[in-house]
């Protein structure tokens, strides 16, 4: 088959925490005609402000916004040349972006850190997702929360995380209220980025929703909450000020400029940004309920559409149009899972734990059944996010002998990420929220079939591998649905991924004598999950607190 | 100080598993003279028998006997000869060696595998400490003593194991009739030894007692116990016949040929011997109440003396006379120590782990304080041998995180075991049986500062290194004894001691702070040990099941 220079394509573009992809993709097949990576220029921003001496704070990480300008820029650029596809044809593009990555503008749009009264300030800049300095705000905003009973975190599971926004503004007024008084808006930097490509700030409800706490009908949360926190912060409401959007709702056409810089006409619609691991739904396919999604990589995203709310216990949020537009987006989390693997590669193979290692322990861990290695862990090396939300938790594991191998423990850590999944699974099905199939997507996924089987023999449930990455096809798919079906799109996200989805690998059926030895081990996990989570034991809290005193 | 040739010596042979260490040792002063090692012809038999193709069974391990007086009369020759000592200055000679390593024999004291008619019998042979293929028999005979409330296993928490004296004559008896009925005897290696250096059976106390739950007063089980065993095992009370007495009771001097063979006078005392774990007691200095010796190596025995009888929860056995004449001697154990680090060091450094990994290990291990690691282990990778006496309990680790590092889990490693000790203690402690400072034998002890450091401060007790390799000390000292004071020689274990036992090395006190801590995390420890060890969870004992069930 022959690839046509006018073949309508739309563009995706993922903002990754180092860089930004660009693909060009066929809105009639999905196929992919080019792809192109570019990185920020200044990366991470951890150790100090480009141009000064001053080091910045133990957990800060903050971006420069014009770098994103650029990367999308020369990624985009490329990927059109490597597609040999006529500008014309593009009609549409969409972002992801890393979430909550939010930056203080003006009124115009323009960040404060590149105006010059505040290029020094620290806290004019972007603040990236894994910036943990606000966690001081974070617990405070989690115990006035409790105390109020506060309903804008109830379908949060009554946290926050020093990653979300309300932290992260909190510590920009409390920490520099010049900046907090200066800023007109606070924005996510992917509804920063089309409001740059289009002229217009929309708000994606993904990352509203999921991070900022904004659901629909009720919006942001109120000044009641806000003046809990502190008194001026009732301030941030109107800094929150603009249309709320599904992602892929068009925001508008690329301003000349904008579009002269990326190589486009100004005719090429735009689509309201969406989170990057949320991409991936639409791109696996998953439009519609009954599937769910685990986008795995260091740790794991598990992603379900519905059309009722419930209170599903530990999901980290619900969001209406927060995912697909017209359903509620169910999120729940493991905040350890290739990490876990990795760090186990790390114990047995020093910091220079090869791929081949991978290999090797994913090898001997096959060689014994379900059972065969005698152990159980609990998978919160870093934590539980889901049904019990408490960081303290700390991973463990049973069942130890002088003849278990490196290679057993390594299964038993894949398992452990298996049952704490399932554990997710049957929170869902507490409320009669079906899940049906699985789908996963992430390089872990692809490079361990071990891993497939044992998730569909411990969940119970066929898995299918969907696609290594996946985010900037779903950004494209919501590209093509912001221009439409009359310009050469879709007139939806349904039609959208029926078109453009990825084939999806092949289907791994749970076995059945392993799902009834896995049965009989979840119940040991469920044991140990309720002792040391639900207070039979608060063992894991105390030896944390231990720890921290002891350092 | 020159080295006279004259100075009154005792010779100690340390017959190990692999091979006979001698040590020509000054009675007066301890000094060590000479020492030599020459290992056993055939070494472990566990393949097939000498000269036959037939292979041996799984979890055999044999000896040829012959071996042990050729090593004898090898290292013991050269021994002398580096030592500059006149034969005639030799006045005593005391052996310990492994247990319970018995041979059946005909009246005279010949092995039966030294006799054509049944040198192709396995059954004939030496079964050395570990062979395990009466583990069948073990089982039964603790199932069989649970159900009599059998006394003779009173002293020894209710249980044996297939490394004792009964299940391996029960396999005897079972496995090949011919050879029970021909034996005459069972003889534990090192009274073998004694009697063909002498020409006279004696039976050490301490093996009888630990090995074979001989009692003063009661002597060897009832007849009853064996036949509910076995109808003819009753026969083995005759094959057990001769007196019992404590190591280093005079056993008679040098039978002339054995004196020739030696290099020796016929005048040279020879004493009862004793186990070797057990000659370490002596050798550290420890013959009167109050001291705790540990014997570390790849596990860890705990030996006490006391002058009361106490049913201590857990103890291996308690023996009147066992290890000092006129004492109760008690024994206690953990079963994956040294085993347990080389484990770990195992996982991180693969199987060739080398020293020097130890070493990295420990300084690692020894960067944060007390509860810096964040971590609490059940040290129970090969089972609990000491008050839970549950060989399917198994390893457990809590408090892993992502941060967790190999030299933090290496430390946790010691601590589990410096906790297991402690609870062993306080097993002692509730009886009112007092123990206050620690003396600890063995390579283990030497390499490790750190060890010895955080056994301080768990055990909230002083502990001393005595010997990396003390065993043989101790038989010189129960060969000085055998020949008495007027010889040259002592009057007992306790001058015996004062004047030949090692000057011990360092003593290593508690700190206070990080005593404090620890006595937070012993807390942690106890609160697992019983959750898991007393039926919180029998989880550990499934996942076994699980484990035998898969495989």
């Amino acid at each position: 088959m022959t690839a046509r220079r006018d073949a309508p394509c739309a563009i995706g573009v993922d903002f990754g925490t180092a860089s930004a992809r660009a693909v060009v993709v066929e809105t009639a097949t999905g196929r992919q005609r080019g792809a192109a990576v570019a990185d920020y220029a200044h990366g991470v921003i951890d150790k100090r402000l480009p141009g000064s001496a001053e080091p910045l704070g133990a957990d800060w990480a903050l971006q420069h916004p014009g770098d994103y300008l650029t990367a999308m820029e020369a990624a985009v650029g490329r990927a059109i040349a490597a597609a040999d596809v006529a500008p014309s044809a593009i009609v549409g593009l969409g972002v992801d972006f890393t979430a909550c990555t939010i930056l203080p503008v003006d009124a115009g749009g323009t960040p404060l850190c590149l105006q010059a009264e505040y290029a020094a300030r620290p806290h004019a800049w972007v603040k990236l997702w894994k910036h943990h300095a606000a966690l001081p705000q974070a617990d405070r905003i989690n115990r006035v929360a409790a105390e109020r009973g506060e309903p804008a975190l109830a379908d949060y599971g009554g946290r926050t995380s020093s990653e979300w926004l309300v932290a992260k503004a909190l510590q920009v007024l409390e920490e520099d209220p010049g900046v907090f008084d200066a800023a007109a808006a606070f924005v996510e930097a992917g509804d920063w980025v089309v409001w740059q490509l289009t002229g217009t700030l929309v708000r994606n409800a993904c990352a509203a929703g999921y991070k900022g706490f904004w659901t629909r009908g009720r919006g942001f949360p109120s000044g009641g909450f806000y003046s809990a926190l502190h008194p001026r912060l009732t301030g941030l409401s109107e800094k929150l000020a603009g249309p709320v959007v599904p992602p892929g709702r068009c925001a508008g056409t690329l301003r000349p400029e904008m579009a002269r810089r990326l190589g486009l006409t100004d005719r090429t619609a735009v689509g309201a940004a969406i989170i990057d691991a949320h991409s991936a739904v639409p791109a696996a396919g998953v439009v519609t309920p009954g599937r769910m999604v685990l986008v795995m990589g260091t740790s794991t995203c598990h992603m379900l559409l519905a059309d009722r709310h419930a209170p599903v216990e530990g999901i980290a949020g619900v969001v209406w149009d927060g995912i697909v537009e017209g359903r509620y987006g169910y999120e729940a989390g493991q905040p350890a899972v290739g990490d876990l693997f990795g760090w186990w590669a790390r114990q047995v193979g020093g910091e220079a734990a090869a791929a081949d290692l991978f290999d090797a322990l994913e090898h001997e861990a096959a060689a014994a059944p379900p059972g065969g290695n005698g152990l159980v862990a609990l998978d919160w090396w870093n934590g539980n996010r889901s049904v019990l939300g408490d960081a303290d938790l700390t991973g463990l594991i049973v069942g130890l002998t002088l003849a278990t191998t490196r290679g057993e423990i390594y299964r038993s850590l894949i398992e452990a990420t298996g049952y704490g999944t399932r554990r997710i699974l049957d929170a869902f099905s507490a409320h009669a929220i079906p899940v049906g199939e699985l789908l996963a997507v992430g390089g872990l996924a692809e490079r361990s079939p071990l891993l497939l089987q044992v998730y569909a023999d411990i969940t119970l449930r066929p898995i299918r591998f969907a696609a290594a990455d996946a985010c900037a096809l779903g950004a494209a798919m919501l590209g093509a649905v912001a221009a439409g079906a009359e310009a050469g799109g879709h007139h939806s996200i349904v039609e959208a991924a029926a078109a453009m989805a990825r084939p999806a690998g092949r289907l791994v059926e749970p076995d059945a004598a392993a799902a009834a030895a896995y049965d009989d081990l979840y119940r040991e996990y469920l044991e140990l999950h309720d002792h040391f989570g639900r207070g039979g034991s608060g063992m894991m809290g105390r030896l944390r607190r231990l720890r921290r005193a002891a350092s």
